[in-house]
């Protein structure tokens, strides 16, 4: 009987879900999730300093937990059917490993030091490493960050490490390596931990850890030790070749096997980001943006290497050849606040609730819980209600989306949100409008410069919480890029991505692109563009566009 | 017995007050309110149109009203001593009156006839007619509006009766002439209302009818008609000459002194706007800004005529001889919204109250209005309290204060409102502070024109809500200013001026400068400016002019 099923494993920001998908239908025939324990805790973190670590064995119990209880779950046999299992995870997380691979946090000394921990995506303790990494690059002879779109960013790779090396002489001492997330688990899953040989992703390591062909791999030591003597003869003991995601790591260890009830010869595959194998889930192609939207947007583009060539794309986050597609070259882009912006006029509205009804002796204490909980449920929806009713530009407000600094195109962290055209007469949906209005512009200043660089879009393919949920915004970015927009219709396109990987590397699939083809979860609703709002949103953009110039040139106060 | 009372009537929107004064003291010994009925019931207004119109009998009935009721609050032998009569009222509030003075909506035919009745300060319906003056008093040989501020609004004298004389063919057959609510209430009382004869305030005429001394009085005959025939041979039958509030209309008619129960011989004032008696009664004082702070502010200086002679101080609203004091030369600034930005961003936070909390259903209706109105109530305090803890310059954010438009400098009703330097971050209490700010500085630029122009300012005189009711605003507004401002202590200060106006014609007193000294209700508080603060704002000024600056020459969407 050969094998036809392949284990997707997808890790979020708090909780792990794997998923065990038939690759002959793409149906998940089952799954489970696990909640990181330690994190639900908030062990080892401190958001008041932006500190966010987790601990490795919320990371290991999540995997064997979640991949057994889905295998109980699934249909009797299929466990035996399994060919591969592929992993996805956030990132950039990289952990301080000894000379085995091991993370310090697994040894004694360090099982309680969140510095011997993974550094999650989002912890911004490595501003300052990141502005030194800035400065030094724009000095030397090679610009390091040139394939990551010009500017290294406190979440990543090198920040991080130089970072935790600095504030912790027990992990510099004892940290012959570092290992991103995404690498560890497939080490660990096929016994391959050691740091100069188990199989490095190349989504991480080009876009986070300053990797690229050109460069003959990591930045030169010469640069590292000019960054911090700390850093010397660290590079040796990183890596060289890096790896897509339809290469076999290796396969899955007999212990390994054993504990999770799966046959020998199950291929791992090498890990990825989730926002990449996502992108092979929800079906990205050639020349069509895959737009994560959520609390901020992801936006990936694969161009087939001939077409890029050497060129390189101004402005976006980082261009690296196979990091969401083998063999094609991936773009990345990205707006650092779209959901975010909405939450965030929620919160404003929200202020006399947690403030003054929460002090109101008219009613219960439970009683004010739940109308507070039931106002604040109902803001956005209602919101959007109202907006929707509003015709496009006669509110005349304008307002700029960059309340979290611009990632792309060109990142500019400290430029900030702005809403002018303001009077006595601006109610709350006209200005949700407004804001709904300047994310889609955002949106569409990234197409802008794909297109401008040469790099065409012949379609988006959206996916993320706003994606699913809110036609009202979908619409309004339809109408302003003027592009239809496809909804994928897969709710774990990560985990499905994963599964999808997992069949390439176990070679049940040659290509990618096969994979998607049988496994691939459609479309489930797709957005086209009013010819008349789009002609409007024309005229508005270039609004936007003087507003952001201002912004940009330092002019707006 | 010699007398020495007197009667201030202060006509506000919504009702008039009659105050008794002692003219010795300044003491109020009665006074009653009277609330327009009809106003009431909303007739004759159409809000959705702009268009709020008053009944003559409102007025009539309320000032017999409440001089009764004063009277007969006051302590007995009062009535026999009160020795004049001044009336204050809005404006400007012209209405259509026939050959002997009297309002066509008195006259049969007319009775229930908007077009017949005043047209109160804040009606809009005569934008247009407006606009049409505006073009053609830039392309005369003489600009009849340039000591009005260069630009006539809809709010005044001719826009007003020429928008009711397009409108209504019945009031353009009935109309002989049009008299303002200040100066018919006097010339009722004092049985003089003769539209060519009745005593016209110089306040009115100077601030909102385009009579200039220099123009021989009111704009030429041919002006007018070139505006619109409609117009020919009006000038001649309103008037040529006009009088400061310390001049005598006349004295009340024997029939007006029975019905009132007074004595022979009282005087009737001249009358005035109630902004221009309110500085009076404030204690406004050569190179003092009397600044009325409320939803929006109106702003007066007094300088001698000699030194300010024939020149025109620019974009200011308007500079009348005798306007505001007789013998000093009456400069009129203010700003178009002050207060409404504060309820404005009130209203804005108290949506999902209006529209979610209004709806739920976990406590009964009863209870939804109780917890609304106790959460309104209490935002803009709590605001402040939040705002207040909030260092100068903290946030980052700068806003515009143009929500409805500028008044001055430099009037431009396109201007709008904006808010910049938003984050994330950014929460209610600061962006309200910011929205403090930008009021306070919009301010400081009326106060800076004036000083550009060579008119000194050695203090500021506030009263109006805002300067009795918020420490918060009114110490940034002193910080931003870098001037102590004096808060006057008197609750009515329209009602007091018109009191010493009533004082000074009826002879109690010479000038209107020693009816202050005896009347004045002097000073209930004093912000001094907070050296630092003033530093920081004067730096953060810039940069709210900087905004400003783009958004004048169009540049901000």
């Amino acid at each position: 009987m050969s094998r036809k099923y392949t284990i997707g494993i997808d890790y979020v920001t708090d909780s792990v879900r794997s998923r065990v998908v038939n690759t002959k239908t793409g149906e998940e025939v089952a799954g489970a999730v696990f909640e990181y324990p330690r994190w639900r805790k908030g062990l080892y973190c401190d958001p008041a300093k932006n500190r966010f670590r987790q601990h490795p064995l919320d990371y290991l119990e999540g995997l064997e937990v979640t991949i057994k209880e889905a295998l109980r779950m699934a249909p009797e046999g299929v466990a035996q059917q399994v060919a591969g299992i592929s992993v996805d995870t956030t990132g950039s997380a990289p952990v301080a490993v000894d000379e085995r691979g091991t993370p310090l946090a697994l040894t004694d000394g360090f099982r309680e030091n969140p510095n011997a921990m993974f550094v999650l995506w989002k912890d911004h303790t490595a501003v300052r490493e990141a502005d030194e990494i800035n400065a030094l690059a724009k000095k030397w002879n090679t610009d390091f960050t040139m394939y990551e779109g010009g500017i290294y960013s406190s979440e990543w790779f090198w920040a991080k490490i130089l970072h935790v090396l600095r504030e912790d002489a027990g992990v510099l001492r004892s940290a012959y390596s570092w290992v991103e997330h995404c690498d560890w688990v497939p080490a660990v899953l096929t016994g391959n931990t050691h740091p100069k040989t188990l199989k490095r992703s190349r989504c991480a390591a080009g876009h986070k850890a300053m990797w690229h062909e050109a460069f003959g791999g990591l930045p030169d030591e010469e640069f590292l030790v000019a960054l911090d003597p700390l850093l010397e003869g660290l590079r040796e003991r990183l890596y060289k070749d890096t790896f897509t995601c339809d290469v076999a790591a290796g396969t899955l260890t007999p212990e390994w096997a054993q504990k999770l009830g799966l046959p020998e010869g199950v291929v791992v595959g090498v890990g990825a980001f989730d926002a990449h194998l996502g992108a092979l889930g929800a079906g990205i192609e050639p020349y069509h943006l895959s737009k994560v939207m959520g609390t901020s947007t992801c936006d990936m583009l694969v161009a087939p290497l001939d077409e890029i060539n050497d060129r390189l794309v101004g402005g976006i986050c980082g261009q690296v050849d196979g990091s969401i597609l083998p063999g094609m070259m991936g773009l990345e882009a990205g707006q650092s606040a779209f959901g975010d912006v909405y939450a965030w006029f929620r919160r404003l509205l929200e202020w006399p609730l947690h403030t003054l009804l929460a002090e109101t002796t008219l009613v219960d204490e439970n009683t004010r819980r739940k109308l507070t909980d039931e106002v604040s449920s109902k803001i956005i929806a209602r919101l959007s209600e109202e907006a929707e009713k509003i015709p496009v530009g006669e509110s005349g407000i304008t307002a700029l989306d960059w309340l979290n600094g611009r990632r792309t195109p060109d990142a500019n962290q400290n430029l900030k949100g702005a809403i002018t055209g303001l009077t006595l007469a601006s109610e709350a949906p006209a200005i949700f409008r407004a804001l709904v209005e300047a994310t889609a512009f955002g949106s569409k200043a990234i197409n802008d410069r794909f297109i401008e660089e040469g790099v065409r879009i012949d379609g988006v393919i959206a996916r993320g919480g706003v994606a699913k949920k809110s036609p009202f915004v979908m619409q309004i970015v339809a109408d302003v890029l003027n592009m239809p927009i496809k909804v994928a219709r897969s709710e774990q396109a990560c985990a499905l991505g994963s599964a999808m990987a997992a069949a390439v590397a176990s070679g049940i699939y040659a290509t990618t692109g096969e994979a998607q083809v049988k496994m691939g979860g459609g479309i489930e609703s797709e957005y086209h563009p009013i010819p008349e709002n789009a002609e409007k949103y024309a005229r508005l953009y270039e609004e936007y566009r003087k507003l952001g110039t201002f912004a940009e040139f330092g002019l707006l106060p």
